[in-house]
């Protein structure tokens, strides 16, 4: 058993969380479950050469600081947004993590009943966890007080739903979304 | 009352659809009315120069076909998903202003029973209407055996919700929306 679990993690030990969620997302449309994207990296575009029978090449260009989350899309009549996060802690993860903006669009969806939550992943055990976003805030805006800059494993493991790497799709986090919405 | 027209007209002239859209969703954000946004043109980053003491550049970059639609979001539990297109044409608007892959994802999102629609502006008309995907899907695919390459000004009409340029916000197309809901 040691064995395949040690197989199970070399298989993931080097594919980022986003390029996983992204073929769970590409199996989810193809088989018509839901349809989430990851969105597109904002960019200030400043100076674009269109070159001659060749394809506009952009020369000058800004990341820009997004204003919402990762992922959206839509399962079953929801509205989904999330964010995905990894950390190599193994007993808590750091809200440091986060940003007030994404805190704020959390906030925001969530008045209008979208279903919003985070997909974080302890890399270092190889566990998963789609936890909601109404926890998620009640930590971030607890910090001030209680000085706890971290979300405890055992808080993932009591408020959060595990989800099982899988063959098809990797990430089968729409069980855990059916969990969400039942509970 | 003729004059009272122009200057709304002129008003509206240099601005084009996308800009009063993104300032429209900013005032719904803001009156907690829905959450919708524009998602970033999606852009393929070759190269990037980390200078010291200065924000990253990006040095070569190229644009790359959108999966989706421009706009998607949340309002009330539903799930938005749009289009915004602009004809200066008088009496039809062209089906050459889509793409196979627009269709295809209406198509996909309105299985997830998604909201999905187009928000079409003629021009010189000055007119603005929400159009339903499932419409558009349908002369899409009647294409080939009418050989209709356009929609008529009249399927606007007949079969979309005209929306009235306003002063806040500049586009209120969320009552369009109830319409469409309600329909
Ligand atoms: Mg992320
Ligand atoms: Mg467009």
């Amino acid at each position: 058993v040691k064995k395949k679990h040690d197989e199970v993690l070399f298989g993931h030990r080097g594919m980022a969380l986003e390029d996983e969620l992204n073929a769970s997302n590409e199996y989810y449309r193809a088989t018509e479950q839901a349809v989430v994207y990851k969105k597109p990296t904002p960019v200030q575009i400043v100076k674009v050469d269109y070159p001659k029978r060749a394809k506009a090449v952009i020369k000058e260009a800004y990341f820009r600081q997004p204003s919402t989350t990762d992922y959206n899309g839509v399962y079953q009549g929801r509205y989904l947004d999330f964010e995905a996060k990894e950390t190599k802690n193994k007993k808590s993860f750091p809200l440091k993590n986060f940003h007030q903006h994404q805190i704020d669009h959390f906030s925001r969806c969530l008045l209008q009943q979208g279903i919003c939550f985070v997909i974080v992943k302890f890399v270092s055990l190889q566990r998963l966890f789609l936890y909601p976003a109404t926890q998620l805030i009640i930590h971030w805006n607890e910090q001030e007080s209680t000085g706890h800059k971290s979300i405890a494993l055992a808080d993932f493991e009591k408020h959060g739903f595990e989800i099982d790497y899988a063959i098809q799709p990797t990430i089968p986090y729409l069980k855990a979304v059916d969990q969400l919405i039942m509970h």
